[in-house]
């Protein structure tokens, strides 16, 4: 007697599964009203379970007017499903700050992008204001019709001609004469520089890197297996040459990553006669640079500064940059000139996604060569300056005295060093329950550095923040004891 | 004396190699007619040459009318160039490909796709007279327009929610009951794939395959340091699944990769009872399955057929597809189902590239949604099928007696297995010659494997282009001493 009672009530949960399978894709819009379901023997057939169990489900999604069943025809999502407004649902990954690793935090951060209802002091992304959407839409409209096979076909690595053409011509600005045949197109500056660590690097590899260092490449070192030796940066003097000169001497270092220009997060740069040097030193010691210049373009001065790919005399330099910061991270357009690397690079490409995207790449191109892009950026940099600027006099009011932050001269981002004592993961944690996000110092090295310090994104200050600001010092005040 | 002349000469090399340098980036459109060239001084600089070399390059390409001096204002490419049409230059790998490696073979194969002088029976590209051009680049044009915020930021991993709720509900053809919360959007399967070989193996590891095998995904294999087996396939049977079973016995293996349905090279496809086997072998096995289906939507009958997928139990399978064969390839829009995975993969993708390009995710969406994608496809498939036939026909016409070829399901490739004797790689050569593309057998396997073999891409057959079947037909006769 008990057997049977059992059987049945694991009948009952099969069916109930089921339909609560399908009444969730319907909930989530993936089943909208008027589809067809598959039919009761299909459905059996997918799931694994009677004729009989599907029967049951349907009829009971019938019950709840959730399908409807058309004679001879099969069965539907109803038609009538109730239209109750619902609250907007927003993906985030679901995890309690404090007991994860940096690499889930890391995902967390990013993905919170796309959660307009947060303040975005996290993630280094431009304000959506300061992209030329309007602009961007109507050159992707027309290069796309006027190029219809083009934008739909592969645009086979090294990537579409033209835009090589407009980077070259570009980064004579940057006092370096580059050879379309040269650049790599990727998608993003990430890809870049994650193609040159495939290329230049194995499992177990050690790179020296300047420290603190942009979180997502910390994940990439990690996800390659990579070891890591971190060079001392300083927002004023820049990579500490004298520390590399002694790391190069006594480990066997397979390749150097540096953002030469307005680093990410501190915004500091290499002067002209330190980026010679830097070169040099790698040079004579056979060890690949790769540079990334991808806030070259930000500069807040008059002169956009040098890239040390311009003292590269063997090959040796990996330069790498994109327009994700410039016009449309979305466009996922970037560039790599990888140097003597060139046909590792490229191989490296077509192996691990072919090519990028063909449309994308034409309206850059097009933007480049008729868009105003020098116009664009002289607008835009102008209004960063002023946001870093305004930003970092609010952080002087609001946070505990003590705080230092960083005064870039390019870029748009931010980095505060707090008292030794206050833990900025805390601290992320409770802004985050405040609809404020930022990028706690921690994930920015691999061996448990600056846990006192944070970067802040510059891009999305304005008055109407300024609160925000304002309640992370006061956070600040509170962890620190005040 | 003769210390003078030489340094002499060697300040001529100097500025003869500068004015060389620029001349070719003026001749190559680099630099366009009207534009300005760095100073005296920043070009010195940046080329560490002499100011006095630098003049002495200037004067040069001046007295060449290449460039000119405005007073006041600097150097300028000459606007008089002389407007001489020129031919058009293809960029192709320069390459003997008789002293080659697999890798570099792959390399020349996929950008001999941009050579538009080229019967393209190499690379598995579709025929362009078959991508929706027009329509895509309307829907392209309007949804960016409609969503000018959207497309210009981060589509942030798992990617576009509408476009994961149009896979999802697609698949449901497939026999495979996805929540668009399971997928990740990716740049192309074959960034599918790679995400998913990054995310189950460390260097070293041993993959079970199909054999022959895509010849990107040999590549994949060899750059991430993976040892591979290779399971018979069979263009009637399908995979030998007694193999692998043996296969899974006497090794650790760390994942199997198999196209289950109108596989590349050889579009064959399990059946659903074998598909259904294959999982549960693996399953229990606890190895996990990467299924590519790239091809599934490529039907030549009246049914999309199931994907491996469906019978997944424990979320072991990471299904893999795209839309570059049935949409546009330069789309670059791919996706991953990678069940238990679906964190790990997460990761590996923001890693690699943050994310995939925002407007071709709302473009691929909308023509799911609205665009009549099931109406294209009955469309296009149709044509495949009789593609597909009469290329299989000529080869029995023009090809030496005892050439066997398939005769696929799905897809558009032929896979033809010639005498013993044969090189394919021979033939490859002089194919090339006559401006013929093709895919020999030995880069679809890791061990030298089908060097008398060759895949077809049959989405170029046409009766214009007989002429090229008639033409390796030829060759093979040559080659076989006939």
């Amino acid at each position: 007697m008990e057997m049977v009672m059992e059987n049945l009530s694991y009948q009952a949960t099969l069916y109930q599964q089921l339909a609560g399978k399908i009444a969730e894709l319907v909930d989530n819009g993936t089943y909208r009203p008027g589809d067809r379901l598959p039919s009761i023997r299909a459905m059996s057939r997918q799931e694994d379970v009677s004729i009989n169990t599907v029967k049951v489900a349907y009829g009971c999604l019938e019950d709840q007017c959730i399908i409807e069943a058309r004679p001879q025809s099969g069965y539907y999502v109803s038609a009538r499903l109730p239209e109750i407004p619902r609250e907007p649902v927003i993906d985030t990954v679901e995890i309690s700050p404090f007991d994860i690793s940096s690499s889930r935090l890391v995902v967390r951060i990013m993905r919170d992008v796309l959660d307009p209802g947060m303040v975005q002091f996290g993630a280094a992304i431009p304000d959506p204001s300061l992209i030329p959407g309007e602009k961007l839409a109507r050159i992707l409209a027309a290069v796309t019709r006027r190029h219809k096979q083009e934008s739909a076909l592969y645009a086979m690595p090294p990537g579409n001609k033209r835009l090589r053409h407009q980077v070259a011509k570009w980064m004579i600005k940057a006092g370096c004469m580059l050879n379309p045949e040269e650049i790599i197109i990727t998608t993003g500056a990430s890809e870049a520089v994650y193609l040159a660590l495939r290329t230049l690097c194995r499992p177990g590899d050690t790179v020296a890197i300047s420290s603190p260092i942009y979180f997502n490449f910390v994940q990439m070192f990690e996800l390659l297996g990579l070891r890591v030796i971190e060079i001392p940066n300083s927002p004023v003097e820049g990579l500490h040459l004298e520390s590399l000169a002694h790391a190069l001497k006594h480990n066997s270092i397979a390749c150097c990553v540096v953002v030469s220009n307005f680093d990410n997060p501190m915004g500091s740069s290499l002067s002209n006669s330190k980026k010679e040097e830097l070169v040099k030193l790698l040079q004579t010691a056979r060890v690949p640079l790769i540079e990334d210049d991808i806030n070259g373009d930000l500069y807040h001065g008059e002169d956009r500064p040098t890239v040390a790919k311009a003292w590269d005399r063997d090959g040796g330099v990996l330069l790498c940059s994109s327009f994700s910061k410039t016009l449309a991270p979305g466009y996922r357009v970037g560039w790599i000139a990888p140097g003597r690397y060139m046909d590792d690079v490229l191989h490296q490409k077509i192996a691990s996604n072919i090519a990028s995207t063909s449309p994308t790449q034409l309206a850059v191109a097009e933007f480049l060569e008729n868009g105003g892009y020098a116009h664009h950026l002289r607008k835009i940099t102008k209004v960063y300056a002023t946001k870093v600027a305004r930003m970092a006099e609010a952080i002087g009011t609001y946070f505990p005295p003590g705080t230092r932050v960083t005064r870039p001269e390019g870029g748009f981002t931010l980095w505060l060093e707090l008292q030794k004592e206050i833990d900025t993961l805390a601290l992320y944690a409770r802004a985050v329950e405040m609809k404020i996000t930022i990028a706690p110092g921690a994930i920015f090295s691999t061996g448990g550095k600056y846990t006192n310090c944070l970067r802040l994104n510059g891009a999305f200050w304005s008055e109407k923040n300024r609160w925000a600001v304002e309640a992370l010092g006061k956070i600040a005040h509170e962890l620190a004891g005040f």
